[in-house]
């Protein structure tokens, strides 16, 4: 017979997922309440206003999708794009590659602009690439996990405005630790998930429509057989998907309360006390606090004598990415500070497995004395694993920052 | 600013999502660890082993998907049929609706059986359409909580082994609560939810796939592109899903744990805990509970003079539908128990929208004390709308079953 669940106390400090905030897990242990309970009824709208906050947006459909960040991204993927429409999507690790594996799968046209894995993507790139492909959408990734990069969007939203196309990002690593205003940036869709710097779990994803975006999704309505009324008329191209259809799931969420999915409640719960608490403290305080103790691991981890991968300028605030030292098994090490200190850092994808260690600031451990615990425990690791350091040089570093 | 998630007091007697076993939630409070910690890895696995034993079956590929219930029902659909395939579905509820609806999205050939909501498909409607149809999949719902009646699947098994046509089936409502044994009843994919016979939250859908579904679907096997390697060829019709490919997550959760979405770390705690407590008690004793407690509403309900609806020989263990008297508003009463009592039942769907109230008696609610009190609280909003009722008739139906 198993035992109940009780798993061991980790220091969760890789790219994510990382330590959930306790308020976010005591959310989420509250008890159910049905469907359509006016309690529950009355969560969703919450919800709703509370994540437009955190997209700094005006948009009306802004709500949850039930399933994890790539939920999230498949929803508006699906929704957005019919079969040959073209899509452009810069790419500049994994997951600009997921996005276009997506984007293939939803029998679009899939075009890209690809840069070397450590870097972003010049406006100037993108806009070419608009030129010649017209596409109907550009879809990218914000902050890449896979290589720490952020890609700078302002001036993207700009030249799909200029070329009339639509604007999608996932921002799955980067909301709540990185600048995003939705709107300000010219956002058609955004999505994301909990468990990066929402310090929540994975399984639910945030989701933002603007009214163009709505629009054309609306255009595509096709309301199930068994619920379907006389004046639910189908209109354009059904969505492929019924789980992930946004022109039924925006209905849900709205004032008909279309029967759709049955609302995973607990994740409701967990995604409500994300958005509450990131408000709480601020979003502007919050990017700032990731912005702070991201300097302040990037100062410890050059301290240490490590080099870090990547652009620097364009790096993500909430995680660095560093070369494993030459003959060090990277992997041995990781596993040696889960079993010695219950420290998790992550290494990467592709290219760069086994070539670099993936090492976040987010969320709830985007804290000082997070930050300088990984950084002393990660001295004695290296030490142990042959590679010289200077006693107190990483915690040093990042004081140095703090100060 | 919002406050903190407090929802309140329910006894929830619909026909699902009904109140969490306490148990549940708090495994579901349980802080996260990384998505390959040796503690994750090994959840995953006794998970899957819990869930061979609540589907009853020896099948390998035994797991969770990340969403609510119809994630895995559209997981199931989209990894199995290729557009043109035939599929033949029995409908007899809005659920078996559903499934035409989603495979009609999977550009499936889609042929029905239907009969009228509040009866069964007999066996021989069914072999007689899967002679004229020749469909590559028979897909049906086993409790179809729209009209409360039990798919009898036994028959159908044989039928499809000897057509050689797959069978697939929603268990959604009925797992945990009425029999299913998926082997000996030659089901060849099964999926389920946790928020009605299993006493957990939605948002996570048990699956088990036989040997020959899961080697048509490995068939379909087309890793991304962004952690692909040189050995994995693409093979066969892309799946067209991503997020719902099967092929995928059969090896994330299998020893490769190739890299897919971000496990939904607490469903996955809800979802052990609630195979983990069902197992506790014993499945054959918890279907047993499921059917006593039934029994004691059904003859609660006929006591308090409601006219049951359907064909009671059929109907699920854990849910009844009576037709609300003639002359009463029923959403009436509906929110006045919900506002006076904490107490909620629910209406139904599409033809039964307003003209049947349903009662459901599952998961943590399949108690004598919930049951007595529903049938208590029931008679005074009873006598408070005008329905003739004999004084403790319901209430004294209830404890001559349990007697």
């Amino acid at each position: 017979m198993s035992l109940p669940i009780d798993p061991p106390p980790r220091l969760l400090m890789g790219p994510g997922p990382i330590t959930a905030d306790p308020r976010v897990l005591r959310a989420m242990s509250a008890q159910l309440v049905g469907q359509y309970d006016p309690a529950m009824t009355a969560y969703m709208t919450e919800t709703m206003a509370l994540y437009r906050q955190v997209f700094v947006t005006e948009n009306e459909h802004t709500f949850l999708v039930d399933g994890t960040s790539r939920a999230g991204i498949e929803a508006a993927l699906v929704s957005l794009l019919e079969p040959g429409d073209r899509v452009l999507v810069p790419v500049f690790g994994r997951f600009g590659h997921l996005l276009t594996e997506i984007a293939e799968r939803c029998r679009a046209e899939v075009h890209t602009v690809e840069v070397p894995w450590g870097e972003v993507v010049p406006a100037e790139l993108v806009e070419e690439a608009v030129v010649r492909v017209r596409p109907k959408l550009l879809a990218t990734v914000q902050g890449d996990t896979s290589t720490t990069m952020c890609q700078p969007l302002a001036d993207l939203g700009e030249i799909c405005r200029r070329h009339d196309v639509l604007f999608y990002c996932d921002a799955t690593a980067s909301l709540g630790g990185n600048e995003l205003p939705a709107d300000a940036w010219g956002l058609d869709v955004v999505t994301a998930g909990l468990q990066k710097c929402l310090a929540g779990p994975s399984g639910s994803a945030p989701i933002t429509l603007s009214p163009r975006a709505a629009a054309l999704i609306a255009a595509r309505r096709h309301v199930e057989a068994g619920i379907a009324t006389d004046d639910d008329v189908p209109r354009g191209a059904r969505i492929a998907s019924n789980y992930l259809d946004l022109a039924q799931i925006m209905e849900y969420w709205g004032p008909r309360r279309l029967n759709h999915h049955t609302e995973a409640t607990t994740m409701l719960y967990g995604a409500r006390e994300c958005a509450r608490i990131l408000l709480e403290e601020g979003l502007d305080r919050a990017i700032d606090r990731h912005r702070r103790h991201g300097e302040a691991m990037l100062a410890g981890v050059r301290g240490l004598g490590l080099q870090v991968f990547g652009d620097v300028a364009h790096k993500m605030t909430n995680v660095v990415a560093v070369h494993i030292p030459d003959g060090v098994d990277g992997d041995a090490v990781r596993a040696g500070l889960l079993e010695d200190y219950g420290l998790e850092i992550g290494t990467s994808f592709g290219p760069l497995h086994g070539r670099v260690w993936r090492i976040g600031t987010m969320g709830y451990n985007a804290r000082t004395d997070a930050v300088l615990t990984t950084l002393a425990v990660l001295e004695q690791a290296l030490r142990a694993a042959g590679v010289p350091v200077t006693p107190g040089a990483g915690v040093g570093a990042a004081r140095e920052v703090y100060a």
